[in-house]
């Protein structure tokens, strides 16, 4: 098989544990399904900092973009919070998304049957949610100029929030591609009634929405999202919307499945590259303790091998060897109802290679 | 005692029949009481575009300004939403906000005794939840200014989104007292990890904190708010976050304690002044059918005593009216569990008058 070449961040916190696990199950792949590929790690975000001076050193872009597809462990950490911008890890991670085009962060938010009971949501309001969250992830606010000026009222700050036509359209027409192959339902969230982005973006919806006539739409304003998420969130499908509402809803929606150490996510550029991660986060508290979870990273890697690869076979079989995994009652500490039964993260990856 | 002028803007959809409901509770309040009440009616959001070409007249904002106090039921409805945005109810209810100088809004988020069950989060995971949500309500992205222009990858949307010390700083030192008088916990809401405005908003908050060493403070990112409020709420006392952010986070507090039809909000400026509604919508499906539950927004009158009028008594009172009913087994069909038994409207609004 052609080689792949995957560029490996392992990022701080828990991110090298959890890499390292994913990359046993690479190398479990090779072995069962005689794919090929070829790792180079980098440093980003705060060890990036610590040893580079900066959280996106121009090598680890380089490495990134001569690969098929990026594995992101997670990034920051209490160390960094109170640097100054540039000096910041999560400056790094709106810098990788920018430079590698990744217009679009999926984030399925499912309800692992395991976990049924971990979630704050009642069973019987959860049952059957399977939802993807589609965001804008390289425009709005989280982009646009920014700047202080003095002002009569004293020191004035100003974020810029902006969208063209082009931004929107291909996110949104990803959207529907993606709702065609799911359950057909759309919801656009944005706040039409307020925004003049929310309205142009209301505008473009609702001129593609002819072409993709078997996909129902709905429009959501933001606000009435969050709360319908908590009252029906098995009636979602995929939503789409903008930067800064779907940092908010995609984790809210994360969160009430209970599942979210499991979660995992990708972000896409207009290619097949991606950069896969999980949802969960660097977790310094319980870093280098062989605590952590791996699983969402390497469901990540299926992920990967499902949208960039089109490996389907070796995504069921990591899919599947996560579920028999857990079926059979192994829990790391982060799931477990007993506690004192939990597994570390190298016994998790080592079970999980094993069931493949 | 002196007379209170009170505007009374009854609105759209279910409005004018809750607004009627709360009125009976004003005059009960005279006669129990011996304080003065003058309400003067003004129209206001779709029916005011009806009748009067424009959702905020002139004279509506001239009888509110003439008030100690406004009580509002509820605006908007299909009707008027394709409507181009001067000719929009949403567009009356901003111009209020900024007119008025209400620069504060407070939605409590709390569970009532007999609506437990209603909500779709785990009875456990509620148990004790009584926070607090104050919004900035006339800064940030909604009010800054909005345009489009042509590029070349077509046309393009922009809002901005701004904050000068003077705004955060009032509203926070709000939050802060409010918070002395609560449970002593402050949550601040930002993105500072990105946004301009967020990180000025931390600046404030930090530099005025010290004045208030009773008050425990926290800051917390927008994104991981949506989900503690999930995982956590009874954790949170008051919230406090800009225009945006407090939309979208208000509204999933309020909906997470399966109380919303019971909810009351308050919107203050610099005096005593402040504008009283409840916190669900216009809801126009059920709208003139005596169907809708007045509880929130006798509630906001509640509210209005405690907060512009300093009228402890009658507060107390009617809120222990409003539980001693709702104790004695009466619902309205939005919390009825057997909706065969629901009351309407008149009958809910006579019962509490009753039990004053
Ligand atoms: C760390 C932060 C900049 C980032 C974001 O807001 O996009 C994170 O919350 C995420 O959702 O990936
Ligand atoms: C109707 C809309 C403009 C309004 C807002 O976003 O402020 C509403 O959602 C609210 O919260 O009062």
């Amino acid at each position: 098989a052609e080689v792949k070449k995957i560029a490996v961040i392992a990022g701080d916190g828990i991110g090298p544990e959890v890499v390292a696990e994913a990359e046993k199950v690479l190398k479990r792949t090779e072995e069962l399904f005689g794919y090929r590929f070829e790792t180079e790690h980098a440093l980003f975000g705060g060890i990036a900092i610590d040893e580079k001076g900066t959280p996106l050193p121009e090598e680890t872009l380089a490495v990134c973009r001569k690969a098929d597809a990026v594995l992101l462990g997670a990034v920051g950490g209490p160390k960094w919070d109170n640097n100054p911008k540039e000096l910041r890890p999560e400056t790094g991670l709106l810098g990788i998304r920018k430079a590698l085009g990744l217009f679009s962060n999926l984030r399925p938010a499912v309800v692992f049957d395991c976990l049924k009971d971990a979630s704050t949501l009642k069973p019987e309001v959860l049952e059957g949610t399977d939802l993807m969250v589609v965001r804008e992830l390289t425009g709005g606010i989280y982009f646009g100029e920014k700047y202080r000026r003095d002002t009569d009222q004293g020191q004035e700050a100003v974020d810029t929030c902006a969208y063209n036509v082009s931004e929107v359209e291909r996110i949104v027409r990803q959207a529907f591609e993606i709702a065609q192959k799911r359950r057909k339902k759309l919801a656009s969230v944005d706040k039409a009634n307020v925004l003049e982005t929310s309205r142009l973006w209301r505008e473009v919806v609702n001129r593609v929405a002819p072409e993709y006539p078997d996909v129902e739409l709905e429009h959501v304003l933001v606000d009435n999202c969050a709360m319908q998420l908590l009252r029906r969130p098995s009636s979602f499908d995929v939503i789409v919307t903008e930067n800064m509402f779907g940092d908010i809803l995609s984790d809210e929606a994360a969160m009430l499945t209970g599942s979210i150490g499991m979660l995992s996510s990708a972000s896409l550029g207009e290619g097949s590259f991606g950069l896969y991660e999980p949802v969960h986060g660097s977790a310094p508290d319980i870093a280098g303790q062989n605590l952590a979870n791996p699983i969402a990273t390497i469901l990540s890697v299926a992920l990967m091998f499902r949208m960039t690869f089109g490996y389907a076979d070796a995504a069921d079989a990591i899919e599947r060897a996560v579920a028999d995994v857990l079926n059979a009652g192994h829990r790391t500490g982060d799931i477990a109802v007993d506690k004192s039964k939990a597994i570390g993260t190298v016994a998790m990856g080592d079970l999980i290679v094993a069931a493949m």
